[in-house]
């Protein structure tokens, strides 16, 4: 099997994305399909893309600052927002009603977290609570052998301080919360936690921990070093793990409701036990599977609030582990869930993107601790969607739900 | 903690997104903004979010066509694409040069990314292969005793032909490829595994499977049926599982390639001995931290490109597990990545949306089994984006090209 | 750091275990022994391992039939043996009361599983079934590249008959059930699950795959092999796996009882209510916590038996994981647990030996499907243990039985 | 179905183990059995177990004494013991030339240890250290919502001291380093961990944190406690988990050892080449099926010793997970095992009954620390076992030793 030969020679890296960049790369993409579809005898013009649907005039005038966060930039894609709420809330750092910007193409998920908060809402509200806050990058270090592992690690304790200093000294809002050895035979790896304020804090944890690094390189550590990386891929970074769901990655949130009996029957057309009936199913569900965790879609409320605020879509693959757990309280119902790793900012990232600087806006965060109330939002969100799918699914209404909004549209 | 009145009092559902509708919504949402500011004491201006960057001109006008893949539609986010390529595939479906658009706001990503893309192709190509496809949903099924669920799947034996027929009546693309029972005690798991023609296929796999057990529920089954689920949160369905990792679910795909020594070093500015080196700390942090799988970040491939055309997105988290290895061969790197649960289609979901569906003609997808090529090129970008990060980490210049086109913007 | 010289050169391995070369072996420890502590300056006798109590006269005379076993053998170690019932079971494959022999030095453990096994009986007995037998190995096979995994796969689904006679040919007991492949990439694991009659099968199994191995190597596959290898480690050998969980290994068997609400009260001195809200918080810590499965201690029931009844202790690594569940019925409880592990038998293995065969004979298994029967007692024994220290944490006794019988004694 | 009526009563508990229980129960045994056979037609004698084997004089003797680890006593099960050595260990706790007594039924097993234990002698010995102790009991706390919940944990920060005491009071040996909170909204994990002595010392820390929890109870905590139990099933007793793996519970230790090319060659009849190739197959096969860790078969050598010394076999479960790992140093072979769940004592448990304390004895463990030596001694042995069954596996050996040592007898 020979690759085909092709006229196409690919594009070139550019640094500075402008408006012209982006008409020369449609050019050659362009060029290269029209040429594929010459040689197979077809009309170009079906097989081609449609510019103007991603290079409008929006996306091109716009091309530097969007060049800020995207190279080889040919526009933008756009994904339809839908909102929620109110999303009552009454929480650690959150508290009061807010909008839920959703940005999705599968029909019914707006209509399910929308049914879910109203439900909420009229329960009383949301508790919620950031239970704790650390970024983690785990640098290795490779020695030689077992005893020069035992070595490194008692001589780092006695560098806490530099290393602090070497790490926070490159970053205005990081801190260094702590670090946590852990040693397999001759690989050290080092478990650095941060604050990163509020910021969702990915690059600024990697330039501390390269210097970090760097200082641990340079200093008079007694024994040879024989390499050591950055990240040693432990950290669960853009990963769900084992080590995440137990200790936490970015923020930790929680949150909960209480819903009345009469309420699981009108808002959710439900019954407690029957919601709870499904919940010992659900749960049996995710522990043969082998998930991280117990829940249901996690990661569609993830998904969709991470795009419409210019978070990093990619964490979804970290962020969608945790629990949701029901229980009565006489006839009413309990509901909870818990997310270890949930990473938002209010700055970086592309939150300062037009549209999703507008989507933040939106939902009118407080001043003080934004991403940590954004956290919580995520929480409330993730669990008015719990209790609607649970609801769903225990009453036999999911599939029906779905049919009507997705197909026959 | 009470939360404090609002006089908000929250969207209802709409079931027909119109221009009108939308600009609605946003009225609602800006008069909250300005009470609240109000309330605050603040100038309103400073909170509000400029509805001009969501509810644009294009997204006002359609509105309808968004409108069938999402409630309570205020307008579209913006999400900066870049491309890489050539991605050159020597594979089973997809056969050729092709371009790849990728939707992130994380700088940097797009050209590592196309870093590996352009040494893979200078290798000569990737190999890929759609190794097996089943998309599964699982039914659960309630039972008095342990005897009754081993009853009730001796019946189920007898009735196969039946219930092929009642899920596959459902459907035009779908076929139902295996029904496997998971007893534990008094319920009774089905893992039902579809294939789903050139679509992702979830709702299809919903209404196909409700249908298999409304068949089931109405028929002579001998043992009093107590309750039963059209999923009992044992598919994997948006989570990582080890379900998914072990048989798959949706496409599973592999890619490989095998970079000369020379190419590793001048593309890739690394060694085959280090990034080796590497790959074996990788490896074991992977294990350590109890990840499902091993891989560098497999998510932001998938994030981006689902972003891009249109797939759920809300997958990244059930796909971004699988294996990257890497093996010498003489002097020389082989390199394999295996994604066992990809999600994707070219038709249904996002796909026909106007940008998506030109960020997919954009590909030039080949006519037969486009799904299983998407797939194939899916894993192939997985497999340039590994290979890069893998050499950057290994020859410490990770945090560079972070802090360089991350930061110095 | 160096090692001490020493003027022990070691034990050389001996074949055949005789009363003389056991002796010899004794006579070399002991000079060892007193060597080390001469050099000490310490008196012998103090250091030195009491022989008679390891190699005593039956453990002597005994030398060949325990030498069948083991090598270097030296005599035998004493582990106590307590017994509970009735184990009342109504099962498949067990049914009528059973005493079953336990093995273990942790006080409290035999009155405790004990006490669940009498409140079982008296609650009517319980159901139980085997639900699925397959033993694997899980040879791997090793290519040049992707495309070549995929043309063995194809080429294999040609030879199924030969194979399966491969196999088939090295066992009179034993029976091939399918060969499931899993590709990754450029090497391919093949998921040999076998029936083994009344024996555990570890080595039947192994034996049986090394011929069809062998088969493979020397038969007319079209792509060149470069590796092959009897066990990828793939197989969940000695080893808690999902894949084990998932699919079963060895023999999979459930158990469940529904107590009356008086009983509860009663024989277990704690509520159905109690139990549910333990069992609903030891879920989550078992999910929190990564286990595989979730339950409290099948692990001790499993050792205890194993050990008794000479089958293969090491085996209770992979054999303790599964799931407990209870749920109301009413006031009354239901409790169910699922072993998908359980590696059994009544031939080979340990079982032959005097005491063990005792211990087994003392059960009274079934003449048909003996091994069968020992499974469902397996877990039906489990059961007992899970009932007993629910009921003991819930209500606040676990510490207090504790302390009674293992510390003030 | 119902359970046939039978006359036997079962057995009632009794405290106080003497020679006269122990006849006692075993003349209801043997009734049972030959009512059965009665019943059945049969002759009594074939059924029948032959209480010598168990029963013995030694064991009847020695009643009163092992009744302090078990109830419903009826004598001992004898298990063949092996020895293997010498293993030459260069630590920190354990230095010098050991023997090691392992206690199994299954053929070529101490063989192979045996093999691995040469090599490494031959190499110049094993590097072995402790790289943490620390046993774990996690109690739960149980609230009626999030918010108390994390009062909960902020009023223990204000308690260190005194509950350290309240743990500490109940223990001469004991020492609690640390409380870990980890909340899932409304309930509250403790990870209270503690060094144990010499001892392995599972109820050590069952008995201390029943008092701490009791001191919370009663304390005036200024939420109301809705539940607590000693042990919420997080801690990972007797259970492989996530958390054990990760932050190590019991006794962590780690080996290692650099083989000469030669040696690889002539005293594993492999190659450093085909071992490492193996190694990758190994190590991607334990990832595909979802084990904790990466290894072949810690299991076999830790149910030998615990079994051997008097250690708790159930906790095979939990120990039998964590890392092999090979690389090549120029030709040589340089390999390592971690353990992080080493659950050993040289006091407590069985290790004082008497062919176990022998066992211990045989050993010649030092007196400073003596667990920590055993735990790099058991961390040792894994290695050497690790080191024979790859080599067995790579140079396709394996079959044949058990073929020959299992088979041929």
């Amino acid at each position: 099997m020979a690759v085909s030969a092709s006229s196409w020679q690919g594009l070139p890296p550019r640094r500075r994305a402008t408006r012209d960049t982006a008409l020369a790369y449609w050019s050659q993409l362009t060029d290269r399909n029209d040429g594929d579809a010459r040689r197979a005898g077809q009309p170009q013009t079906a097989l081609g893309p449609d510019p103007t649907t991603i290079a409008d005039e929006a996306s091109l005038r716009d091309a530097e600052r969007y060049g800020a966060n995207i190279e080889n930039y040919i526009g933008t894609v756009k994904l339809p927002v839908g909102v929620i709420g109110p999303l009552r809330i009454n929480g650690v750092n959150a508290s009061g009603d807010y909008p839920v910007p959703m940005a999705t193409s599968e029909a019914a998920l707006v209509a399910s977290y929308h049914r879910g908060a109203s439900t909420c809402a009229r329960a009383g509200g949301i508790q919620t609570a950031v239970l704790s806050t650390g970024l983690i990058r785990t640098p290795a270090f490779v020695f030689d052998n077992l005893m020069q592992s035992g070595l490194f690690v008692e001589w780092l304790t006695t560098r806490e301080d530099a290393l602090r200093q070497a790490a926070e000294a490159t970053t205005r809002h990081g801190r260094l919360l702590s670090i946590e050895p852990a040693i397999d035979n001759n690989i050290v790896y080092l478990v650095c936690r941060y604050t990163t304020g509020d910021a969702a804090g990915q690059n600024m944890v990697t330039i501390a921990t390269d210097a970090l690094c760097r200082y641990i390189a340079a200093a008079d550590c007694p024994v040879p070093l024989r390499r050591w990386y950055v990240e040693g891929n432990f950290s669960g970074d853009k990963k769900a793990s084992s080590l995440g769901l137990l200790t936490g990655r970015g923020r930790k949130a929680s949150a909960s409701v209480l819903i009345p009996a009469d309420l699981v029957r009108r808002g959710l057309k439900s019954t407690t036990e029957e919601m709870l009936a499904y919940g010992r199913v659900a749960n049996l569900g995710s522990l043969l599977s082998g998930q991280h965790g117990a829940q249901a879609h996690f990661a569609n409320a993830l998904a969709a609030i991470y795009i419409a605020t210019g978070q990093d879509a990619a964490c979804v693959a970290e962020s969608a582990v945790g629990f949701t757990r029901m229980e009565a309280r006489g006839d009413d119902l309990y509901c909870a869930v818990t997310l270890p790793n949930i990473l938002v900012g209010t700055v970086g990232g592309g939150t300062g993107l037009p549209s999703q600087a507008s989507a933040l806006a939106l939902m009118g965060l407080p001043a003080e601790n934004p991403a940590d109330a954004l956290a919580e939002i995520v929480a409330a969100t993730c669990l008015a969607g719990e209790i609607s799918i649970v609801a769903a699914l225990s009453a036999g209404h999911f599939t029906r739900a779905h049919r009507k909004l997705a197909r026959e549209r």
